[in-house]
């Protein structure tokens, strides 16, 4: 089954069961009001959207014609998003790039931030953001959304509770970051809103490509239309998202339509460092990497990090070249914020 | 006006308008289906709310029996719960406690936390948690909900976007803080459930305790049943609401329904730090302060970290001596995960 949620000019948006192939979609005004509702009470939810599902499949007129572009991220807010870094072959990189050391035990413990979770962005909506020297970047990412996990949940249970699998644009502020953790509170002004693909789905759309807990494709981002990154989300993710999930509800339960994050995918070359795709590499999912590989090879970074007019696009196609989530594809724009507007 | 949220089993609870005197409450079913759908469409909702709470203040026969042990916190759950540290003196003590540096840009430069929002504890419910171990503490704040503010947002945008005040037991796990903090991505672990007052008040039922973006009230802390904290949340408080909304706000939008938070409330004593309330101080609004002060007078903390049948109650009384919130009153349990439950 493939969800959606559409703009509809309300917080929530309205939510669709999408066609395999995404040229249709199908309402479900009885069903539930938006994405969290059907998550919030999934059990009875999934064999009456399943019936929607199996109709688009025997009906090519059923439903309405689907545009991706006027897609909301499937949950437009939520009431959590926690991003892991389960491909630590990112994270080391990242700490190189910034000339910070990374603590061995990363390898054994996951590392997790909360991000913020009532303002995402729509997969085709702009990055709109004051100044070019925030160090605007990208990250793609798998996301899953979970039902209600348990404080203290083991791995099975974690397991059990992935309801859908979408991809994310973990949009962030690399000029903000090292201030940011210098105050030892996280991220916070480095991680504005990010942006998930137009369509979640459930784990059987993935086939054998999803192993329980990894999805086994490669995550295909583009940048300023010309291809950037091919990592697979299957190799060298150190956590998978069953370990993930456990990590997140350690202290406290979470709630259903919980947002959990694979952190920037990441490919190694072997023993060393990533390639670019033109030299043969499976590339990157976000420019501080990049940078990291040309301060190696160069001595300094050449690539700036996105600058307003520069282009993004996040997809992942399936073994027959199909798109399964739809992309994000957004622009980076300036934002002049109206400090006299009423609230 | 003040609003709370009645246990019912479901996810969002059942709103209620409150009676002044905390005795009475009023349902309204046709008016918002819980408080985040108030928030979310709040100017057209005041109107008809205000006419409720006319009501409950003309007619002493009005609406039914209101027991804040039968409230969850205002929004059980939210899209955004952001915590600043606006004491600026507790920071100053809780680090010295674990022997870090304040660094001084900290008297300028709001500290702010992303704290998880999807599974808040009524304010009545316990504090359940595996291990005593973990340094199990309380932070008594005070809280607001703001409405949508834009990003980049300016002061005044800020001051008038406040909805609602509540207050915050913002429990924190001071025996992880530190691995936690290390790894470098915020507290994660260290900050499981927060809880909030029964109550949540609109600025006019403050009066002039409401200075536009202070609350100027003694903060009234039991611990286990004795006076722990009075420390007034107008003193001493470096950054006000307004100032912190402008900092939460720097670069992505809050949505409407956003929780911020003052951090620990702290008041000093002269140039010294503060005093528990046996001794004539104002006392402390969570252990950490007193484990430093005992450790700055005898070389050790002397008090240990809260146990399992400890309790907390947290509460702010008007002029007059009543409660303007009602409490937040919890008692700390062990919880014991049962990993073999289905999801």
């Amino acid at each position: 089954m493939k969800l959606a949620t559409l703009k509809d000019g309300s917080r929530d948006g309205k939510p669709v069961v999408v066609s395999k192939d995404l040229s249709r979609c199908a309402a479900m005004p009885e069903i539930a009001a938006n994405l969290q509702a059907a998550l919030d009470n999934w059990p009875d939810i999934v064999p009456k959207l399943t019936k929607i599902a199996t109709r688009l499949v025997e009906d090519p007129s059923f439903g309405e014609k689907f545009d991706e572009k006027t897609a909301h991220s499937p949950l437009p807010r939520a009431y959590q998003w926690a991003d892991g870094s389960a491909y630590v072959n990112h994270v080391e990189l990242v700490r190189k790039a910034r000339n910070a050391e990374m603590p061995p035990s990363f390898w054994t413990d996951p590392l997790m931030y909360q991000g913020g979770s009532d303002s995402f962005l729509a997969p085709h909506d702009p990055i709109v953001m004051a100044d070019e020297a925030y160090g605007i970047d990208m990250e793609g990412e798998v996301a899953v959304i979970v039902g209600d996990v348990p404080m203290g949940a083991g791995l099975e249970q974690a397991r059990a509770a992935i309801r859908l699998v979408m991809l994310a644009n973990d949009v962030s502020l690399r000029g903000l970051i090292p201030a940011e953790l210098g105050k030892g509170f996280g991220f916070f002004h480095a991680k504005p809103s990010s942006a998930f693909s137009p369509v979640a789905v459930t784990l059987d759309e993935l086939g054998d490509a999803w192993d329980g807990a990894k999805l086994h494709l490669p995550l295909l981002v583009d940048y300023n239309g010309a291809p950037f990154g091919k990592a697979n989300a299957g190799i060298d993710m150190t956590f998978d998202f069953a370990e993930l999930i456990v990590h997140a509800a350690k202290t406290r339960p979470l709630g259903a339509g919980a947002i959990i994050g694979s952190g920037t995918v990441s490919n190694k070359l072997g023993d060393g460092p990533g390639k670019a795709i033109s030299e043969g590499g499976a590339g990157f999912s976000c420019i501080a990497e990049v940078r990291m590989i040309e301060t190696i090879n160069g001595g300094a970074p050449a690539t700036p990090f996105m600058k307003f007019g520069d282009t993004v696009r996040i997809e992942m196609k399936d073994k027959g070249g199909a798109s399964i989530f739809g992309a994000i594809d957004q622009v980076v724009e300036q934002y002049h914020p109206d400090n006299s507007k009423d609230i």
